[in-house]
């Protein structure tokens, strides 16, 4: 099964695709859409739903994994994340692909083991767990990483719940 | 010039298409877009998305008025709203139309040239700038027409202080 995990944003998109084959876990390709403050936002919000579109047709994920919101941050930024998230969760959906949604605890408690995880252990956990050489950046990627991975494994508790033992 | 004002929600979207004509207003067409609760948000985002572009397709506005954040409203309500304005931003973006913002003070001193006016106030004057019979029903109707409303004549003003007499 091949995840998409998002860390949804109006200047940085972090993507990481993974995939999970049993309790092993493989990174395909990870990174961020950028796009460049002064762009009016509605062509900011072109771009992000056309390169988000042409990623999921180019590697072809399962289900989508996105990061739900922080219930700290201001209502402006909430407003401008979740337009960016309305057009990602759009693309997905017009593909017929499954979108879960995971606050940044669920994420921690995933990947870390511990809800009150610093974002340094969240991505060197995201690191190990994946292989990695280095921490990938910038941190929207790290945390994209860490939605994909939290979803691979709530899948799995998932089907163990239902009594399927193993994806 | 036909203005497109919308009020955003993920339930409930107002529409009102508005003929300009010197300082005349005409309402063409006015309603609601309205999704089922208990849908997952991603089949709720495609509907929006799908009526507010057939809605454009058919009406042909040639620019789109959308209703700014409450400041007053919460977070996960703003990451809701934001989602929906996200999608019909796109739809509009993607037909090449200009999309205006304004925030409900705004709305409301352009419509009854007061900034703390009663929401019944604003129905009221929707109702007579557009030679209703009544106010529009649901709410979001009569906000999304004088959001319309507030974007014609900002457009009067705008070209005003541009030198131009009249659109």
């Amino acid at each position: 099964m091949r995840v998409l995990g998002i860390d949804p944003g109006i200047a940085i998109v972090g993507f990481g695709f993974v995939d999970k084959d049993g309790h092993k876990l493989t990174p395909v390709q990870y990174g961020s859409i950028e796009t460049k403050a002064g762009t009016p936002q509605e062509k900011r919000l072109i771009q992000v739903y056309e390169s988000a579109g042409a990623l999921m047709d180019k590697y072809k994920p399962d289900e989508v994994a996105v990061e739900k919101l922080f219930f700290n941050r201001n209502v402006t930024t909430a407003f401008a994340v979740g337009q960016a998230r309305g057009v990602i969760i759009l693309a997905a959906a017009q593909r017929g692909l499954p979108v879960a949604e995971y606050t940044p605890l669920q994420v921690k408690q995933a990947v870390v083991g511990y809800g009150k995880a610093e974002k340094r252990q969240v991505q060197e956990m995201v690191r190990m767990f994946l292989k990695l050489s280095s921490v990938p950046k910038p941190d929207d990627v790290a945390d994209a990483l860490a939605v994909a991975i939290c979803h691979a494994h709530s899948v799995v508790l998932t089907n163990k719940l239902n009594g399927v033992p193993k994806l």
